[in-house]
């Protein structure tokens, strides 16, 4: 099932065309998205996700519509959506139509989870790094390369993750030139060392995780202690747990790292169903 | 005036949607393009683009649609195009709709050359340099960054353009992390010494320029000689001549350089006026 809506509300078909050919979208991937996991009717982290998409356009130039649009367009989706389970809901805001007035074009999709995520969740994944080519101060010195913009131009990420297919392997951790970690294509990276929690920071050129930050905030709630700061990739495989954390896949655990079975040091299955309560339980009425 | 064509041969209406809101063009930015000029209704280089769009593609994992179906979307759109001038005639393929059999969307759409484009050519424009993060030796040890392929992901070459324009310039040179020029985020970078033409090597993570390989040829039969080498950012303000190559723009001299104009050796217009003369004549019938 797919669910697409317009910013006023409407519900439109969506196997019908939306866009025009001319739309600097389709054109230059030039415009930011976001992707928001909804369990029984309930999007996650919404306002952080829109806070987010305002950021990632902010870094592009790019005015996107308003937050009370985006809310009505998340609205109608939610009030068409007919299915069981757990709904992917994306926004996604371009730059419009080429040499037009600059009115974005904007819409609110949603679709369900698809069975292999939800397999993943469980079973855990098989990773490998890649080299992402950039060293992690480049942020600071160039803003036009976007780092740490949520953009449409992701054909890089989907390159990378053909790039794990053909290796047998199901996900991607890319490293910087001086071997610290970066992210997933579309994850975020998360190390446990007992019962302490650390993620890459954000001025490496990475994307602000929406649910690692509702993650750490309940692990916090729990004693778990946390911090933000450089990872190395040699550290990844003496970590006592390791995910990749996104708002659709939440915790998948990485089971193997470059092919080498990450060692069970006793504890990280009982970390794993910990971590994933103390998640779940962020959005329990 | 916009012509848009599909490629069967139908002219459509370029104002109404072409594409679905869950293409991957416009959501991940994935998929290939090429643009180039026509003039007299005669497109330039045709055989060189659809050759570079195969590559992109197959860096991409991607198969676009046959040779023969783009040469009847662009025969369409010469045929359907009624005003005088130069065009622009984009080929974009997408990698169709996301979880589809994997049939590629693909259209022609030729748009009138800018009189600002046009303005540029005769006068030439101020560039600045910027840093684009990578080694220039990345392209070989991570092909799935995808450098060499030009893909619908261009929010990065767009957002350089943004900040030339926020320090009033027109255009942008990239440059390597050890100070080798690449190119432009639209174009080709050519330099002159003398009768010797210098270009930066596509192994370095650029793309190959088309309207540069005809200048080659023309210039290589006219007596010059040519390199495709690197170039270091220092090299560039002491050279005869310094152009910004490519199909719309042709060829476009560089006035200044970050701020400092580019000084007159005396031969400077000559050149100029030289080697637009013999790429024109590549294309006198």
């Amino acid at each position: 099932m797919t669910v697409l809506a317009l910013l006023d509300g409407t519900i439109v078909d969506h196997t019908a065309p939306l866009l025009r050919a001319d739309d600097l979208g389709p054109l230059r991937g030039d415009g930011v998205f976001e992707t928001i996991l909804v369990v029984d009717g309930r999007p996650r982290e919404l306002g952080p996700h829109l806070e987010r998409l305002a950021r990632s356009a902010a870094l592009l130039d790019l005015s996107p519509p308003p937050r009370a649009d985006w809310e009505r367009g998340v609205e109608a989706v939610l009030g068409a959506w007919r299915e069981p389970g757990e709904m992917a809901l994306r926004l996604v805001c371009t730059r419009g139509v080429e040499g037009g007035d600059g009115t974005p074009t904007a819409w609110a999709m949603g679709t369900a989870v698809s069975p292999e995520v939800l397999r993943r969740r469980e079973q855990g994944v098989s990773v490998i790094t890649l080299d992402r080519g950039y060293a992690p101060d480049l942020v600071e010195r160039a803003p036009w390369l976007l780092l740490g913009a949520k953009t449409l131009s992701y054909a890089v990420n989907m390159a990378a993750l053909r790039e794990a297919a053909r290796r047998d392997a199901d996900e991607v951790v890319f490293v910087a030139t001086d071997g610290s970690v970066l992210e997933g294509p579309t994850s975020t990276v998360v190390l446990a060392e007992g019962r302490h929690l650390r993620t890459p920071p954000p001025d490496s050129g990475i994307l602000v995780g929406t649910t690692q930050l509702a993650l750490f905030r309940a692990a916090e709630r729990a004693g778990f202690t946390t911090s933000v700061e450089p990872v190395g990739v040699d550290e990844l495989v003496g970590a006592d747990g390791l995910w990749l954390v996104s708002s659709v896949r939440q915790l998948t655990q990485v089971r193997t790292l470059d092919g080498r079975e990450l060692p069970d040091t006793g504890t990280r299955a009982a970390l794993h169903s910990e971590l994933t309560d103390l998640l779940a339980s962020e959005y329990r009425v």
